[in-house]
């Protein structure tokens, strides 16, 4: 097939069953935290995916791959972003599997019916908004400050498209935790799974990735620790065993 | 001095300091649990420390040594261990600055004044009260199931009788930690850090080591993991530090 792209983007190997994806490193290539947020997520034989802010489609792309989910859908406010998930789909010959839509977390209910998904990811953006020192049409700014969507916007738009029993996997920082917990339990979300990425075993974690049930019982499961690396530029086993 | 024991009873060694407690065996003796949060909870010159449900009151005897608190209160609704605490403290000559409070968490107001404490500490029950099944008489049980003081009564008393500013500890299991976050806020205590204890660095986390801060703001640090054993029965090197 045919690949086209515009100028500065690539295709980059997922290392995954032969799966590549088009990214442009000017604007936001996807990081450890996507491809430790598709780990994460357990999708089922015939579960409906949806993954909201998808950028250039990383997550359902892994997931198509590593599960058997039988739908997986992408939601995506910047057009371009939209656009090159939808080449990506393409070239990987995924067109009947995954569907990128372009269009905002916040109306997220004009594109899918409620409850109608089993399976919601989200690779938010992590840092407030602060005081609009950032340029919007940034793509890496918007993908990392909470200018187009907020924490609460993804929980929201998550407890409305799952269905009752239906998990919402999200990966964020644990500086926010109690704000995380606090705000999926304000849209019915129970956290019940979590955790936390350690770069080394002896450094704080920087990312914590989050099981949540849309009208769940409350009591977690804490995860053993994932720990990235041994040494610098070293992974660990597990995170190798990811990557491979 | 002449210490007076109880059947049963029996005096050991707390490895600091030459600081010894007495406990007895059929009742309950303190855990690796009530350690690690004397050690995680920071004192500084001058503190006022409260310690709620003290049991034989290891942690004021550890943190009298750890810290240059001016005065350690514990508070224990159960007589006979309130009690042994007492004789403890005597037997370490440590009555200038630890006093044992006989009474009751739900009514801690009876016994201190409000925010009078720069920091509390609390190893509460774990677990549910459940169904009824256990001996109200039962030591262990009291201090295992949440019989006489649920996790609200402890973060109430916390949240109370801290000075805003005032630093909470407590240790919990991982497993009730959203409950725990929405509870600590629900008294205008924000978690601000917390530490995961894991047996071994590829299992989940049994305790978690949680930080409050009356009328804090928002953002949490998370520890570095402790672990406690490299493999069965040898400590890592932090926790024979710790206990050394």
């Amino acid at each position: 097939m045919e690949v086209h792209l515009l100028p500065n983007e690539r295709i980059d190997d997922l290392q995954r069953n032969g799966l590549r994806i088009i990214q442009d490193p000017k604007k936001f290539c996807f990081g450890i935290d996507a491809v430790l947020l598709a780990e994460f997520a357990a999708a089922r034989a015939g579960d409906r995916v949806l993954d909201l802010g998808t950028g250039t489609g990383v997550i359902p792309l892994l997931m198509s791959s590593r599960t058997e989910a039988a739908f997986l859908a992408g939601l995506e406010i910047q057009e371009e972003s939209a656009e090159m998930a939808e080449r990506s789909v393409a070239m990987n010959s995924l067109t009947d599997r995954i569907r990128i839509v372009a269009g905002d977390i916040r109306e997220a209910d004009r594109y899918f019916a409620p409850a109608s998904f089993d399976v919601v990811t989200c690779n938010p953006p992590y840092m407030n908004a602060g005081h609009g020192l950032v340029n919007p049409q940034d793509a890496k700014a918007l993908a990392r400050h909470e200018i187009l969507c907020t924490l609460e916007d993804v929980c929201r738009a998550a407890g409305s498209l799952l269905r009752p029993g239906g998990r919402f996997y999200m990966v964020h920082r644990p500086a926010r935790l109690a704000e995380i917990i606090t705000t999926l339990q304000s849209f019915s979300l129970e956290p019940k799974r979590m955790r936390f990425v350690y770069p080394y075993i002896d450094r704080e974690p920087n990312l914590v990735l989050v099981e949540s049930v849309r009208g769940g019982r409350s009591g977690m499961r804490i995860d053993k620790p994932l720990i990235v690396y041994l040494e610098p530029g070293v992974y660990t086993e597990e995170i190798r065993r990811i990557y491979d």
